[in-house]
């Protein structure tokens, strides 16, 4: 009985899990150039690689309706359909998140980067890594089990990190930052980056609800 | 074959159509008016266009519920259900988008109305007119599948070149407003009118699925 | 038959009516405490009920993730599962408003808490005890019907309320304040209890879609 719904489903599935990758690989590749367009030293490069990323939001953007056309024109139970269209879902919205940060830089240049930007960026690298090992991890769920639950917890922790590097830097930025302009600036960047740091937490989320209903 | 499904389904689904004109009209409307809210010489009347959007995002409030409630009453199948639930609920966040827009202009009494936001408000009328002719469009889906396909790459088109002004504005908002109070009004207004263009784009989206499963 | 399906179906939901009741709790609990955060006379004092109720919010999620595992390892219709997975959800968005208003009090320490600040988190705790009443009255729906039929009105009547009162300040915000520092403090704190109301209305919405279905 168990093989039976072991056969019904997993054939069916099998061809979601090179797309689901390739997003993650896209959400991988935009955290890295996010390190980048806050750490190069002059703003014309950093509108540079706000188009870069603005180009894998795009890429992560035909991907997902792939996977949804792919969704809506096979037959596949409800459920699954349900956590696929989620996970995909949650991962793009990261490379949204990246994109709006980038944006940001690129249309308000603020005067200076402030060193907690580039530590809440390495942040959602480090949760982009998390995500990839445990979507690849996901084809063999049963097996791979301990290490997905990690990556999960992981990506709390990360969180957890960003939250106090992101309520730090705003406690001190409205304590000393004068300029208001300045302020609305460093406020909203880092704000989207931490932003992005719960998007990352939720393909966590989606993950574990994945986990319970079939490991 | 093609028929037995063709009768199982349309019959069940007719009934929504009207309802969802009914939306697509209200929207329209709200974009007519978002204009004038805009374009008027006076605060004064500015407020008095805001009041009016809001009558109208109550029409979709309620017309909304009477869809939902249909919804929840009436036998169809789940899938028909999500789509019907997801373009009702697409196009009502476009009253919402328009109404906390004109809200904005109504409770910060900015000094003046930028042209950009004039123009983002013509380019949500310009959408809401596409969007109109989709949902009336899709009663004959299969018939009318090339007409349905432009308007959503028209609506695609248009988040672009509302993009586009948006950026633009902003980037020249930071260089060149000094009073940062004026700088909150006009960057939120602006932000919320360029954020209903892309509620627009979402709309030919869910278009876009609904064509990708039954067309 | 009828027995047969009575018994699959019901012993396995009344389990989720007292999770259900202690997110409500959990709610009322953080409405109570953020009134304590605005009301405090020092920004110590206020930081410590932020603590408070960022623990709330902490049960909260622990809750919610419970039922979230429960509803998906057990066998239930689809419709009960999203409607108990929708309730939960738009419960905890309550805890999650309140956590981030009462977070920007202790990030930004305004120099003072307007008066509409501390109206808004009233009518915040008068919407969660609608929600609690009408939470506790959903598992014997039938019977209590016309109850649960005004906390939904009630809940409506609130947000109309909030929505006036946060109207009213931040017309006058902008007219009077010339600290735009200030301006963009006490606009966040406030916008994110109005938000916050307008969640207490959702939970309302979500309650008079099971209405219809079950009653």
């Amino acid at each position: 009985m168990n093989n039976l719904i072991f056969n019904r489903l997993m054939p069916k599935e099998t061809k979601f899990f090179p797309l689901l990758n390739e997003i993650a690989d896209v959400v991988l590749t935009s955290s890295d150039l996010m390190i980048d367009c806050l750490s190069v030293p002059t703003y014309e490069e950093a509108v540079e690689y706000y188009k870069k990323i603005k180009e894998q939001e795009h890429t992560a953007d035909v991907l997902i309706q792939k996977i949804f056309n792919e969704l809506n024109t096979t037959f596949i139970t409800p459920f699954d359909r349900e956590d696929i269209h989620d996970l995909a879902d949650s991962l793009e919205n990261i490379t949204d998140g990246l994109n709006s940060s980038a944006k940001k830089v690129a249309l308000y240049h603020p005067l200076h980067t402030p060193d907690e930007a580039i530590e809440l960026a390495h942040l959602i690298k480090k949760a982009a890594v998390c995500i990839k090992i445990a979507v690849e991890e996901l084809e063999k769920l049963k097996k791979n089990l301990p290490s997905i639950n990690q990556q999960c917890e992981n990506l709390h922790q990360i969180e957890n990190q960003a939250d106090d590097v992101y309520e730090n830097f705003i406690t001190r930025l409205f304590k000393e930052e004068k300029d208001s302009i300045e302020l609305i600036k460093l406020k909203e960047i880092t704000g989207e980056l931490e932003d992005t740091t719960d998007l990352a937490e939720h393909v966590g989320k989606v993950i574990r609800t994945i986990v319970v209903k079939y490991a």
